[in-house]
């Protein structure tokens, strides 16, 4: 008997949507039904659901929430409206997807988080570092002892956000109301993996930058981190400078590891070994709320922890001066 | 008409000697030559000599420095002691070229820098690093704009200081009466490049961390700079952990640079080209030391950029807590 299928409603149809949720959304057509979507703007949501084969497009999100043929939705909004519309898919009786980070400061999401425990229905947040396999990989071998003691970490999310990026032009990142501009919106993808690798850090001494003016409020961040195991670590966040490399280094007493969003490299004794992810981490984590939803399965992960990841990389911002 | 060569000695015949020197003075014998040296054990001197074809073995510093036929000496003892026999050396007459750091600490640094400055023999600190050719390219990308706005630097010395490196026999490292151990000592060198493509930072905040009892008083530091251009940084030593990669990378708006022993690598619009050094920079260092002391030509790296370098990382070991 083929399984029961998650019935999805899509409310924003943004760069996200587009780029990231689509080409998962194919694949796990035996999995989840894309039943509806709303925008607010109509025409954006009309385009949106020609290009995905989306049937019905609503004209708001009350709308779509109140459909009685949906088992959750999926919100991918301005970071700092999300909160609101994640409390009112909750009410309405609808499991939720929302998008990182949880809220657009630790205060809101602590507020949220409060509200939300009121309901009944699931709440994964949309945190897809958390579901990739190459991070569950180097998860179990620092746990393994595989690079023997634990050193160092080192952050480098270095990136020029200019017009040539999709996400530049978003109305509500070039003139955010969340904290910490694009070092929080993409520096909670990597807190997330330093969190779950090494907890949160016991020290954070920080410096900013805002070099660039069209990347309000800050574009660079550097730190110092100690972690509670005694690990110490560097944290870079710079969005006004092209780079290509892994996104985080970590260095034991007998091998290093880097990660990328495809996959993990090995060092060890002079030798160098790739692994290449293994599934997309957008499939994986839709994958994984149609079984949180459809099946009753326990979230991989929590709203709790997608706060701390907030709250790590929100604490490099504001420990400036 | 051949050019006068220098006269030189030798006080201290350890791993720098060896590894470092021997090579430079081979390809230098135009311009140098090796007239005695002196060591506190006297047979390590004797094999020394043979090795490098010096005739004469001293049986202490003071019978050395006595020597009517020297120019110049060249002092590389245990860090705790270079400076009494700096002064001894400048006393007697004798042009010095003494190794790095300059002092033990930045007090003893200033105190030597105080007494030396009634000599009027040349002095040298021996940082090779001022000599290499491709950070003098480095120097002159940044100062014209070739990286474009100048947003980032990142220092990683990650190296494991373990029994297969020949410094980590020497017994003063493995108990030493200089600031930092090993983060100081090998730190001066990328602390040089920092200082002179830079400036002093004006913000230090750092994290240290003695993972490896073997190594005293610590091996790991970790720090958030910032430097009087605005520009941020990472600092980042490790003697307990195995890395190959550049020590030294700089990312400005347009291009990126990584900095490694061999030469620079300029990373732009995904393209990326080499550029190896040009010259030993022991061989250059010993080179100008002979201009100077020959032919009266102003040092290329003063005593006072030394005390910098020093206090630059010394202040990264001290800022812990």
């Amino acid at each position: 008997m083929p399984r029961k299928r998650l019935r999805l409603g899509l409310l924003g149809t943004g760069v996200a949507a587009r780029q990231l949720y689509l080409p998962a959304f194919r694949r796990l057509r035996h999995r989840i039904e894309l039943v509806a979507c709303a925008s607010r703007r109509r025409a954006k949501a009309l385009a949106y659901a020609r290009e995905a084969g989306i049937p019905d497009v609503e004209s708001c999100a009350e709308a779509l929430f109140e459909r009685q043929d949906l088992d959750a939705v999926l919100i991918s909004l301005p970071i700092d409206r999300q909160p609101e519309y994640v409390l009112a898919a909750l009410a309405a009786g609808k499991a939720v997807l929302s998008e990182k980070p949880i809220a657009p400061s630790v205060a809101a999401g602590k507020r949220l988080l409060a509200a939300a425990r009121r309901h009944r229905r699931p709440w994964l947040v949309g945190e897809n570092f958390a579901f990739m396999p190459h991070v569950h990989r180097l998860e179990q071998w620092l746990r393994t002892g595989r690079l023997g003691a634990l050193r160092l970490v080192q952050v480098a999310q270095i990136t020029l956000m200019d017009r040539n990026n999709p996400y530049f032009g978003t109305g509500w990142r070039r003139e955010p109301k969340h904290v910490g501009g694009f070092v929080v919106d993409g520096g909670v993808h990597v807190a997330e993996v330093v969190r779950r690798c090494f907890g949160m850090p016991t020290r954070v001494k920080a410096l900013t930058a805002a070099f660039d003016p069209a990347l309000p409020p800050l574009d660079t961040a550097v730190a110092a981190l100690k972690f509670p195991s005694g690990v110490l670590g560097t944290w870079t966040s710079c969005y006004s400078a092209p780079c290509t490399g892994p996104m985080l280094r970590v260095f034991g007493s007998h091998a290093s590891v880097e990660l990328d969003w495809g996959g993990v490299t090995l060092h060890e004794k002079g030798r160098s070994k790739r692994y290449p992810t293994e599934r997309d981490s957008f499939e994986a984590q839709f994958d994984h709320f149609a079984d949180v939803v459809l099946d009753e399965r326990p979230l991989k992960y929590t709203p709790e922890e997608a706060l701390d990841a907030l709250a790590l990389v929100q604490r490099i911002v504001e420990a400036r001066g």
